[in-house]
Order: C-alpha cells, then structure tokens, then sequence
C-alpha cells in the first residue's frame, strides 16, 4: 500500500475521538517532576484488541503480561499506562507488581484483570512505586471522560522525554457509516536516562473481530513503527495497542477481512501510523530534522529493507544530514555494505529529487538547489538499486551533538 | 585460539623489520597539506601474498584491481598504496588509472604489473590526479630502503585522519630460525571527508606457501580487523595484505599448514593483527576511549558475534562510555535485540570485572570501584549470556561530541 492511498490525518482527533472510549489520568508520583504518569483507556465494553510488542529479548513486566492476557483472550476492556518507570529488570516483584495495578485497575472499572492490558516506559531496573502507584490507579479511572480534554491529557500523560504530545486521527465514511480511526504514541529515541521506548495506543469504532483486527494492525505497523529508527537500539518496551469498539456500527456485522471496508480502515489506521511514526521521527532526541529514505529496484524487498536501515542507521549519514551536507558516498557505501546483491554501477541516488549519483559515479548537480534541499527539515532520500522490483522505506532522524549531550551526562 | 596465547608485540618493529623487505615514500601533492602521501612496499623477488578486501559492494579501483592480481597469481612482488584520494566511484578513468599506477611501478621495480597490488583511500568520487601520482611513483621507488626509518616513514605515508601511525611486530623463534612478522596500518573511523577505511600491511620473513598464507591471514584478521567497528560503516577500500618473504628460513622447506610451526607464526600474526586494530580503535575519530566486548556464554559463536556487535555499534552504550556512565540496561538491551534465543534471567554482566546484572536485575555494587572501572581509557565489557559455548569479541571506541564535528563540519 503506498502511502499516496493514504486518508489525510487530522492531529485534532485522539483516542475518545472514536466513538466507545474514555481516558482519565492521574499525576501519583511516579515522575519527579510531578507531571501526569498514569493513564487509563477504556472502551465501554471487553471490544477485540490487537496489540504489537517489542522483539528485544529483555522485555519489560507489562510486554509479558499483555502477551499473557492476550494469550488468554481476544477481546479488552482497556489499557492502563505509567511512564517514568520502566519496570523493566526488576525481577518478580515487577511482575507481582504489574499483576496488582491491573487488578485494582479491574476493580474500578468492574472487570476482569485480565480484560486489561498494560504498557510501561521510563527508567529501567528500579522497583516500582508501589504505593503511589496504588493511589493512581483508582484516581485516574475515577475521571475516565471523553471528547478533546480527555485526548489531550491522555497524550500527555504518557509522555518521558518526549517535548510535545503526539496524537492523530481519521474519519472516513465505511458503507454509510462515519467510522475514526485515532491514536496517540510517545517515543523519541529513548526515555529518562535508559533506554529506546515507543507505545502506541489506537482506536476506532470500526467493528472489526479480532483476527482481522491483528493482522490489520501487523500490516500498519510494518510500514510505520517498524519503519523508524532513531538509533537503531530497539528497545523492551515497545508496544502498539487497537482496540476496535464497534460503535459507529450500531450493532451491524464487522468489516470482513478482504472487503472494500476493510481495505478503507487499513488505509485509515496505516495514515494514522505513518503520521504518529512522523510525529516520533519529529521528535527524536537530538534530532533536528527528519530523513525519509526510500530504496527501490532492489532484487527483494528484503534486500531493500536491509539497504534502507543501513542507511537510516549510519551514523555518518546522520552527522551529514545534521551538517546539511549532500553526502552521496557515504549513503551508497552504507548501502553497498548492507548484504544487497546489486553494485554501484546500476544505483540512482536522489536527495530531495535531485540526482546526485548515477551509474557509479557522482554527477554534476545543482550545488544551490541541493544546498537547499539540504537546508530543508525533511530530507527525502531515494535509492534506486536497478536490480529488481523489491522496495522498502524507513523514516530516521539526523545525529546532532544534543544526542551525545542527552545520552552521555546521564548517570543511573 | 584465545588472546592470551599471543606473544608480546614490539612497536618499534615496522614492515621492513622481517628480512627481504624495503619501503619508500613520497610527498608527490595528492594530499593538500603536502605530506607524504604515495607509499611502495617491496619484496626482492615475487613472494606467497594473501589479502583480504572490503566487503562493500561498492568497492574503489585499487581494491577490484588488486582483487584481479590475485586471482591471476599468488605471489607478489609488493603493494603500492596511495592516501588522500581513494579513486571510488571514479568510472573507467579512476579502473586505467590505478593500472597506470601500477605500470609505473612495474617499471621502476622491474617487474610485471599484475605482481603488484594497489591499496588507496581518501575522498572518494574525485579523479585521481595523475600528473602527481605519475611523478611520486617513481620517487617512491627510487628511495626503497629497510630499517626502522623507512617503516617510520611507510607508516605515516598511508594515514589520512589518522592522529599517529601504527605499526608493531613480533620476533619469534621457529625451530631454530628467528622469523618476524611485522604491519604498519591505519584507519580512525573515517578518512578526509568521507569514508571509513581501514589499510593494513603485513610482512614475515617465515617461508609459507599462498594457501596456507591465505588461511592465516583470513583466522588472524577474523578476530582483530573483523571484530573491531567504530562507526558500524564498512568502507569501500578495506584492504590488509601479508607478503611472506621466506628470507628467514634460506631455502629451507615452506611452513606445513597445521604444523607446531605454522601455529606458532599464525599467534604472532594475530598478535600483531590484534595490536594493529587496537591501535586503530584508540585512534578512533572523536573517539576517548577503548571498549573491548566480550561475550561468551551465546547458543552459538554467531549469536555471540551478533551480540557482541550490536553492544559495541550502539551509539547509547558509547554514548554512556563517553559519559562515564556504567549504563548496564543499554548493554543488556541492545543484546537483547540481537537475534539471540536467551533471555535475561540467564545474563551476568560485568564492567571491568565488576558485576552490574545478573539473573534478570540490577546487582548492587560497588559504586567508587565501578566509577573507578568507568573512568579508565580502557572499558572491559563482559556479557556472560549462560546459554551456551559460544563467544566472541569486539572492539570499539566511544562515541563524542567530536565524533559528530568531525562528520557533520565538512561538505563536499
């Protein structure tokens, strides 16, 4: 699906914006600053949920519980998040711990613990606050509301290191029916002073059943979260949650898999995607623009893949961009080294629609309109390998001094 | 075969210390500062030659000429090496042009071209300037000579960024005959504006045949110039040659493969192999410190080479080197993401032999000892990931402000 299919998103739509859900949140502590690190998101009912996690090996409490409750069941009532506190590391007693916030999470909300999900980011490898976090839970369901109030605080609430909240939506029309898609996401490269986090929490009032629900979800995420990277350390919380309410349809049939309907909402929810991913990218510690690399006519898509990440992870071809310099040798070597089978004399490099590179060596460009578009704050880089039909894309940021200075005089 | 079994390296022994060797440089104007640029390393007769090359798909002139030498014959007369410009990306000119070069050379040596090899490295996609490069080739030719000064000078005459040359050696007893096996090589990260590229230059006085050779330099250069990265950009010019000129074994019979012997000289050649990229690491671009990775313990010896280079290639764990910053959560989570099977219930890390994590948390530890650890030039990491008997290492350096000037300051 390429991304010219995609619905316009609009930043004003959040996770009430479709219809079934509420959001309440609550500052108990968790953060020093005293800013708001629970959040609660609740459909009006158990509604099928897809979810998405981190591949890391190490992986927080939360991911382990949620793959555990989703082991079990099919449909959620909701998601409780905290940021601040990874709790990640922190042995059986994180877990005990994380099995205790969503019970009491139950409690207030009348259902079962393992009707909910949880997701958490922050520091890694310190016990939970245990009895702020008592305290929290309860106080962030008691104002569970809806409509743009209750998106905004959502959005902010499960914010670390992020400097602004990140949110989208789209409204389409499905057979008659206005139906939205919306989600908001916190990421930018790493959190507190430990580690690369990103959640996802989307929503839509759809009615879709699980499976297609997932595989929608999956499909989405490919081309958006798992097109990002801001330092290519994958992280152990990394989590995208769906929750499909059903509402817009009134007690009509789901979308089924393959239908017309269902390749609309995938359409919405991929924009959706794809704009919170830019939002992240946007965002990234340190970064001061966004690189949007596309690889095309390699042998695979898994070639392409491959050469795109390369590229997206170089960390000369992030100092470059950084620099506003048109640095072709250094984006066709990180490709030339990326396993691809095609070699230099067949690649077309453009930076910003500008040839800069062809038939294996630099050509002669517009030094003015390539000074400019290395001025811009989106650098679209394309490269053709002239091999085949295989394709991917990948989203990153630059590498500027503000990354070693936020990463570096950190101590734990 | 483990470090410990490596003899002792000697830095004043250079290229021309194994007998049958002669070196000469010259300042002949592809360097804009004027300094030596255009280096010669001969052997008196076609000796056994082994190299091994980049595996960059984009590959510069002198490597897929040297590639061809190779492939016709095994035994080498010597290596040309240029520095200041690494004639990549320089179409059919830059292929004629480093036979022009090696024509030259030939002349003067009275020899045939295809005996020589051809190592260069500098900015890439500029046309060699060859009214310079004719001049020098000759003169570099004209003042061959052994002894400490000419490896002084063959050393500096291949650096580019590099902030000092690096060369070591080692005298060993083989059954009665004292051999040397000596390099001089360079690298940092990056050189002139552009590319990583690492040039090393080996030579022995033992007598061993092509094969054996070959396999020698491929083990040794497997644990030294393969397991070091500094910025995880594999560059287009890599090369490391080993001439073996036999003159220490005055026609007696060639090294066997697999005897006392053979493995006596293969720990000398990795020593040296090992010296040499270490030199190169603590040379690194913007780099303040050394980080040797080890990770034993992995299902296999590839998930621990995978591990390995996914905690030395991530720019939050160097950024926490530079910082002092004894960040287990980075290390443990970007091996995490590395594709091995164990999890971290199984993992021990150390930092300079204090233990930091074990059995999935945090251990309390020492805190002036491991600040102690944190502030040396030299960071032993120790990943133990308790699932197997493979391991592997990896050296690196950190990653500093100065890494990002360096890069992102230049324009082409």
């Amino acid at each position: 699906m390429s991304e010219t299919d995609f619905p316009t998103v609009d930043s004003r739509l959040g996770v009430t914006a479709p219809r079934g859900f509420r959001a309440g949140t609550a500052a108990c502590g968790i953060k020093a600053s005293g800013r708001p690190d629970l959040s609660v998101l609740a459909a009006h009912a158990a509604v099928p949920a897809a979810a998405v996690f981190t591949t890391n090996r190490v992986t927080g409490a939360a991911v382990r519980l949620s793959r555990e409750h989703l082991g079990r069941r099919r449909t959620m009532r909701g998601v409780v998040a905290s940021s601040g506190n990874a709790n990640t590391c922190t042995g059986e007693q994180g877990q005990a711990d994380a099995r205790e916030m969503l019970r009491l999470a139950a409690g207030a909300l009348g259902c079962e613990a393992e009707a909910l999900l949880l997701a958490q980011t922050g520091v890694i490898g310190r016990p939970l606050p245990m009895e702020k976090v008592r305290a929290g839970v309860p106080q962030a369901c008691a104002v569970l509301a809806d409509g743009p109030d209750a998106d905004a605080a959502f959005a902010e609430a499960i914010l670390t290191t992020d400097t602004r909240p990140k949110q989208a939506g789209v409204r389409l029309d499905l057979a008659g029916r206005t139906v939205t898609v919306a989600g908001a996401t916190k990421g930018v490269g790493m959190i507190e002073p430990h580690l690369a986090t990103t959640l996802g929490f989307l929503t839509t009032d759809a009615a879709v059943a699980p499976d297609p629900l997932q595989a929608m979800l999956a499909r989405a995420v490919e081309s958006s979260y798992n097109a990002l990277t801001v330092d290519g350390h994958p992280s152990t919380s990394d989590t995208v949650v769906l929750l499909a309410s059903g509402e817009a349809f009134a007690g009509a049939e789901a979308v089924a898999a393959g239908s017309p309907e269902a390749e609309a909402l995938e359409r919405a929810l991929s924009a959706v995607c794809a704009d919170l991913a830019y939002q992240i990218a946007d965002d990234a510690e340190g970064g001061t623009k966004v690189v949007v690399v596309r690889v095309t006519g390699a042998a695979t898509d898994g070639e392409a893949r491959s050469a795109a990440r390369a590229i997206a992870n170089s960390p000369l071809v992030k100092c470059a961009v950084f620099g506003g310099d048109a640095n072709w040798g250094r984006i066709v070597s990180a490709a030339g080294a990326a396993g691809i089978t095609s070699g230099p004399e067949t690649m077309r490099l453009s930076l910003g629609g500008v040839t800069v590179f062809e038939a294996g060596m630099p050509v002669r460009t517009d030094a003015d309109r390539l000074a400019r578009v290395m001025a811009g704050h989106d650098i679209a880089v394309h490269l053709d390998l002239g091999a085949g039909d295989g394709e991917a894309r990948c989203l990153t940021c630059d590498l500027s001094p503000d990354y070693i200075r936020i990463n570096a005089e950190y101590t734990t």
